[in-house]
């Protein structure tokens, strides 16, 4: 099968044999796969990556073996491995955490070289993971339910009861931009945005956002009225931003870090102290929160449309990544890796 | 009346006049006054504490008046300002919250140069925040309240429920001993205590916590029992120690920074978010908390006697915070400015 391989900064098309689903496995056929922010930080940063894994005790990985990104994915049931239930029917479309339960343990799918990820034509999930996607519901849209989710968990972090607190966004790339769904549905009804990008703006206030600010024009926090408790979401994923936002939050305000900046950071504690702030670091989600992305984009409570904005091919990944450097042009960009489609 | 005045890292005695208590303040006499660890940083701090509040957009101060500092004081009731109630007796002995009330908000008393603290023979308190001393409470203990009420508060912010949590204080100063003495009344019943200090350790175990470890010979966190949440309460107020428990906790811990470290600190943030911890910056108490701590002492629920190492007069303070330098031989040093004593 061809399969998008990343090594040294590159992707290569190779052909791989197709995978053999091991217990409790099933054999997914790819349908479309979302790039996600983590595949641009693992392109960028794989080594570095790996060095911190071995520098927390992970045993760390071969990377010459190379990388097959892909944990946003849309896949279609082809085959079952042993001991599996197959309640599910070959042509269904699903959905599931990006993770393979072997041995008990979940084993990241699309993260590293030893579970291939779906920027392939096929890839492997566990049966006890998949969630069906209910018909109606466009491939695209589904492919947005592990970035929802994402917010959906990061949200769900937070110290958010109902409409109790005033929330900052920083960054409106598509975790910010899920984010800013959530809060909608949540019924959140005071949400800055704050992105660079005019047109990361527009879709902050299309996705939920009451209102959204160029930071270096205004800062986000200048507009909060006074009183109302505050949580930021820090969904930049840039070294600096936490210090800033320490120093620019109202006392006793939460930040929840979603984005995952690369290195050390660095901040006053002093004044997080004299603010009595509450930082809260989030990652990935419960497989509930995972099932109520899909239940949130299957019931039409997301507007999807405006966060896809482009399919690619298999050849057509590393123009996509090129291009998700600039972000006035594109947000989501889907891969379908049976379309020879480029940008 | 005879003062101590911190003014270029030296205190001088100044004669200054008795304080006239404003309207709702009273008049009160110092019986007793802690050293604060927080005295000790603007002993060594103050300009740089100074800068970093201008840079916070406070007005700053003009540090060559002189500081009287002095916050974990037992007063005595001598006489009362325009506009007060004076349910109190003179002669009664009162604690309170470190703040007065004027135009209806809180000024630190013995943290500026605008309002002394009780590192003098006399000092100003708000009546409507003044609490009794119960009678046969010891002045010592009493003057144990305020560090008892940040405890109290610290282990209140935390997410401590009863006995959920596994808890490791870092640093077993006055503060460390407060949350390990809060966390015995709490019924935590694993409290893993650490310092480099044989002494403190010695202490630590004494006040609450049920193991005590070098953390050059044994880190902290290798005794806890897996699967059991945990709650981290940084005391060092050192720089890098923070970092250093984000490498070292357990997933989804918890680390309330009840320390100030001094300028910036550093840590990797991908640490934090691959381990969704939480941080939790604390200051001061509630006043509800203060009362709490003043109860806990009065009912014997605190062993206050180990803490109290030492008595000087206003004379003896040079020499106290030289001591308190060497965590080997004090731990709480008391001023009675009607006394003579050296250490």
């Amino acid at each position: 099968m061809r399969t998008a391989v990343l090594r040294d900064r590159a992707f290569m098309i190779e052909d791989r044999p197709i995978p053999t689903p091991g217990p409790g496995e099933v054999l997914l056929k790819t349908r479309l796969c979302g790039i996600c922010g983590s595949d641009l930080h693992q392109f960028k940063h794989a080594a570095q990556i790996d060095q911190l894994a071995r520098s927390m005790g992970a045993p760390g990985q071969d990377l010459a073996k190379g990388l097959v990104l892909g944990h946003e994915y849309v896949g279609e049931v082809v085959g079952f491995g042993p001991n599996t239930q197959q309640a599910l029917q070959p042509g269904d479309r699903v959905v599931s955490v990006p993770f393979l339960l072997r041995d008990g343990s979940p084993v990241p799918i699309g993260a590293n070289v030893e579970v291939d990820g779906a920027y392939a034509e096929y890839f492997l999930g566990t049966e006890a993971l998949l969630l069906k996607i209910p018909d109606g519901v466009p491939d695209a849209a589904a492919a947005l339910v592990e970035p929802l989710g994402i917010g959906v968990h990061a949200v769900a972090k937070s110290v958010l009861q109902g409409n109790s607190h005033a929330c900052v966004i920083l960054g409106c790339g598509p975790i910010g931009l899920a984010i800013a769904a959530v809060l909608r549905m949540r019924g959140v009804s005071l949400v800055i945005a704050s992105d660079f990008s005019p047109k990361r703006r527009a879709l902050a206030t299309t996705m939920g956002a009451t209102r959204a600010v160029h930071p270096r024009e205004e800062s986000p926090f200048a507009a909060l009225p006074p009183g109302l408790p505050v949580i930021v979401f820090d969904c930049t994923g840039a070294r600096g931003v936490l210090a800033q936002a320490i120093n620019e939050v109202p006392v006793g305000a939460q930040i929840v870090v979603a984005g995952i900046p690369q290195g050390e950071d660095s901040f006053n504690p002093m004044v997080a102290i004299a603010k009595e702030l509450n930082i809260q670091f989030v990652l990935y989600y419960a497989p509930e929160e995972f099932a109520e992305a899909l239940a949130a984009i299957a019931s039409g409570q997301l507007d999807w449309q405006p966060l896809v904005t482009g399919t690619v091919g298999l050849d057509g990944i590393a123009g996509a990544f090129a291009a998700l450097e600039d972000p006035e042009v594109h947000a989501k960009i889907m891969i379908d890796p049976w379309s020879d489609a480029h940008l």
